[in-house]
């Protein structure tokens, strides 16, 4: 049981760990801090929050546990102007979708790497307020928590219990080996999502395409319509990965349209189908 | 009315398509015939078909209009085979995903280009039996029909009135542009897709990284699990177009891998703006 939580960033995120983490009862106080009046309000609303914290030194005092749910580029900022306010064994957490670099800033911020733990729910959509909160978000999804040598089992104990207080699968990984997992799954993807709607857009033709797309491209290009802000900080903070896994997309997609020129349909199909049963072992959706 | 349909292919569309028309009082019988027996009777026990055709000649025998609803690559030996058996005035029409080379080269296998049209409705899924079919799965998408100087106004009219009375919203299109604009947001978005997926299965630790894959990744590859038999014709057919729209997608990818390798973060964000932007103007779903 946490006294009190006090979650930096209430949106889709933050705002679905704490209405989780009230209604399982592992939060005696939920103190949410954020930049948008008006998504604080709908926070208390909703039941996602206790109370608004007016400042950040408000929002550290008296914490025990400070969950950072901002864009990742914003969270070292935000640690460094938390940190003179908490208490000296406040634990501070994270949910970043990128967590090697991320993570040892963290440590470096908070002073007391034993008390920083570096998570990651693996679950969302491209809706971002808190007004797509919602208590379940994290039943049944992964949660990757990313120990260093510096965190301290009993910090890190405690935040896999939280996870697992909200549903979640919570499993422990190498922070570098997260990212280069994620950078294939996830921001590359993401990435490749937006050029393929930025190219149709841009081409002659483009408006009268996008309005006769029909629900293949819909799906396709869905995660394009995540929040530029916070994509663009993941990208920024797992650029190398992200590129490597770049690198082999554009390989795999060179060889398919090599096929093409050559006008080689069997091989073409070889191609497809071993995507197609790839696909076949996906862990989530259909 | 049309007194006699013969569907080619009894799949998720012919099929669909079948059902809706026989509902929908449009056609008097519909034969069906296709490669897989079990499929067949089982578009008898869904209402798709009244009968199974056991050959080519005798689903050509005394229709009125023929449905090709076959893989694109098959389409014009079967208008060739099923030809001679069937009345001179007889119409052929088809639901391929490409258009220009195909309706060429139906109109010479059918000897007479006024009794054929070409059309694609854009709907579909990844699923392509008639176990998927549904009688209103075309209900609200749109049709697309693609006359030449050779096609009956009447002919025309008729294949109009088909697809109305499923419910698609009917539009006529230049076979080549029909092309152009499918290349960009379905044909080269698949090979995409296919090539994403194929790249992480590829990669070493592909294994763990697809087990761990979020609803994004499930979402953007949707499209690849689709049937690479059906995808390899389509691709094949429309190759020059494809692969103009793969190197404007390179382009675009380029230009924002460019920005991250520059760690260009405002760059970057204008980009994924000017992306995410476009895509709220999608004509379907979401």
């Amino acid at each position: 049981m946490v006294e009190r939580l006090s979650v930096i960033g209430v949106g889709l995120i933050g705002g679905s760990f704490a209405m989780a983490a009230r209604r399982a009862g592992l939060v005696g106080e939920v103190v949410g801090y954020g930049r948008r009046p008006e998504n604080l309000r709908l926070a208390v609303e909703r039941g996602a929050i206790d109370r608004i914290a007016a400042t950040l030194p408000e929002a550290a005092a008296g914490a025990n546990v400070i969950l950072l749910a901002a864009p990742v580029g914003r969270c070292v900022a935000l640690a460094r102007e938390l940190r003179p306010h908490a208490a000296p064994d406040a634990l501070l957490t994270d949910v970043g979708s990128v967590k090697a670099r991320l993570v040892a800033d963290l440590e470096v911020a908070w002073g007391d790497g034993a008390r920083v733990v570096g998570a990651h729910p693996i679950a969302g959509s491209e809706q971002t307020t808190v007004r797509a909160a919602r208590a379940d978000l994290f039943v049944g999804r992964r949660c990757v928590l990313t120990p260093t040598p510096a965190t301290s089992p009993a910090a890190l104990a405690l935040v896999r219990r939280l996870w697992e207080g909200v549903g979640a699968l919570v499993e422990e990984m190498d922070a570098a080996h997260h990212d280069a997992l994620l950078a294939r799954v996830s921001h590359a993807p993401h990435l490749i999502a937006y050029a393929l709607v930025d190219a149709v857009a841009a081409w002659e033709h483009g408006a009268e395409a996008l309005a006769r797309a029909g629900s293949g491209f819909v799906d396709t290009t869905r995660v394009a319509g995540s929040a530029p802000e916070l994509w663009r900080d993941v990208l920024l903070a797992n650029a190398p990965a992200v590129r490597a896994a770049l690198a082999e997309f554009r390989r795999a997609l060179a060889a398919f349209e090599d096929a093409l020129a050559r006008d080689d349909g069997p091989g073409l199909e070889v191609g497809l189908e071993r995507a197609r049963a790839a696909r076949a072992r996906l862990g989530g959706g259909s």
